[in-house]
């Protein structure tokens, strides 16, 4: 476990840039004093921002580029016209060459998992990486994946994901041995789809030590936490996320409205809005933020682009716990130790 | 347009059976006066619970079956032992006889499909039926399928999806040209799977009269109300409604536990206790209750098992709303105006 957690962070992604990137990694630094940042991005724009943050003193080395990926450019444009300059690109780059522990971006998603697919590599033993997220529960959190790495499935890719998102909630959570579920339409073993099916068969055999199999769960599982990492395919799983996002908002839209309709309401959540204030932090997506790149050969942390520094600090702590808990050790030993899985 | 609306009802599916399938149907009659019953079940238990239904005077006709289709049968085994003589089949069967404008059952889903594949008939034109719901939104409800009747899809399914979604939509919402969307894990051209990159493409160029093609929708669409019309394969259809459902139950639970926890929250609540009932009522899953099975030569409505009377009555006014309005003609006029897809 490295004493100090070195961390890479593209300064030029999401929304809002270096004005969210450098306050997020302030507000980081102060839960975690041990860590020290390299930030690539404009330094006349970052290194102001950057002296501005007493909590950031002595903890940070600026690099200066010249050049920042779009948040619409296409995957592959953005790697022809960022590769090996973009500020996105360094990040990665910096994981890779020893320099950082993890590499945090806010930018945009598919530009990011390309450059650190090519940059970094996928892991021995793994076909397709996938992207993780934890997902708030009514019993605290779940690691769900995969939430929009890949399209498409096949038994071993849900295999594989079961093996990386337990070693992750093996680090999270602290557990021994988390349960797994596979995300499906019923939990009767005839239901879904092929994929499905034959990883379920697959994962009762096979039996790992290192995670419990507890067998299907429903959408409505994940808001109940009923097992401790969600596998699921990547259309799906993004497609629930934001499902559950947009959920929790029109709740919110209703909730607002409801309180203001008529005197006595207002009267009431006036008496109530320290409890209003704390379902307010509760439903905040920014808590939950980051999604964690799962499979390649290096931690990379996608930050939402929307997100503002609270957000992104919330990126940072999750990209500061995988480097100081050894992500990468804990998912190679628990690939070591999973059999070869032929196809039947 | 029928004046008076014939509905078949299986008084032995769901968790509580007759218990909730008659006081259910009653309180839907009181909502459409013009409503006559034809109840399939066991008539020791049914003829007393509608003897003590007043609102159920003269307008039913109990016919005894002596089995009924167990929720957890496999779809194959319901038909070989019930086929020709549960109640649920004889429902279906009503239908096809003439004697129901349409069936509704809050029976076991795979089963009430099969049956109502095998009694019915598939559509011509329709490749494969699809179950479809009421989403409801911030700006009222929308049209969503398919939420559970395949696994799979292509391009020629999305499109009759979005036709017979269309044509559902024009009922419900009395609207001249709904809007539909492709659910998809993004709004850019190049996103998602082969199949709606595939759709989205026909459906740009072929410009039905009957609905307008949106484009691509997301997750935290479906809640927005972005479009009328949601369309997607069964599979993620199926996990995104119950991921909402999930997500409403759980901020339910944060909800009522932030509203207890200190004595101002509970003053508040006391003062804002109308406002909470309000919103209790829209979160009621049970207003929304009914699966309204498309695609098949006849009006197949699927309850929740688990519902109430209130919300099997909810079943009851959609199958009354789409037999008064004639859901076959409006599906089957759509279907004419559709040119033959051949894929690219």
């Amino acid at each position: 476990m490295p004493q100090r957690v070195r961390i890479s962070l593209d300064a030029m992604g999401g929304d809002h840039g270096p004005s969210t990137v450098v306050p997020g990694a302030a507000i980081a630094r102060e839960r975690h004093p041990e860590t020290t940042f390299l930030i690539f991005g404009d330094e006349a724009v970052v290194a102001p921002l950057v002296a501005a943050e007493p909590r950031l003193k002595g903890a940070v080395e600026i690099r200066h580029t010249t050049y920042a990926v779009a948040m619409d450019d296409k995957p592959s444009q953005a790697v022809r016209q960022g590769r090996g300059k973009s500020s996105m690109w360094k990040a990665i780059q910096a994981v890779k060459d020893g320099e950082a522990d993890a590499a945090v971006s806010a930018g945009n998603t598919g530009a990011l998992m390309a450059m650190s697919k090519i940059c970094l590599k996928t892991m021995a033993g793994i076909e397709r990486p996938a992207i993780a997220c934890l997902w708030p529960t009514v019993r605290g959190e779940s690691v769900v994946l995969d939430v929009g790495a890949t399209i498409g499935t096949d038994a071993e890719h849900l295999i594989e994901m079961a093996v990386m998102g337990s070693a992750m909630a093996r680090i999270v959570f602290d557990l021994e041995r988390p349960t797994v579920g596979l995300l499906n339409v019923g939990t009767e073993e005839m239901k879904g789809n092929e994929a499905v099916k034959e990883a379920a068969r697959l994962l009762r055999e096979i039996d790992l030590p290192n995670f419990a199999y507890h067998g299907f769960v429903e959408g409505n599982d994940l808001g109940r936490g009923t097992v401790d990492v969600v596998v699921t395919e990547g259309f799906t799983g993004n497609i629930a996320l934001k499902t559950a996002e947009g959920t929790a908002k029109q709740i919110g839209t209703y909730l607002r409205s409801a309180m203001t309709r008529t005197l006595s309401a207002k009267i009431g959540a006036l008496f109530a809005r320290q409890a209003f204030r704390a379902l307010r932090e509760k439903m905040n997506p920014s808590r939950a933020n980051g999604g964690v790149f799962l499979g390649l050969e290096g931690i990379v942390i996608k930050s939402h682009g929307s997100e503002n520094a609270q957000g992104f600090a919330a990126a940072v702590d999750l990209a500061h716990d995988m480097a100081r808990h050894d992500l990468m050790r804990t998912i190679r030993e628990m690939l070591d130790q999973t059999p070869t899985l032929a196809p039947a």
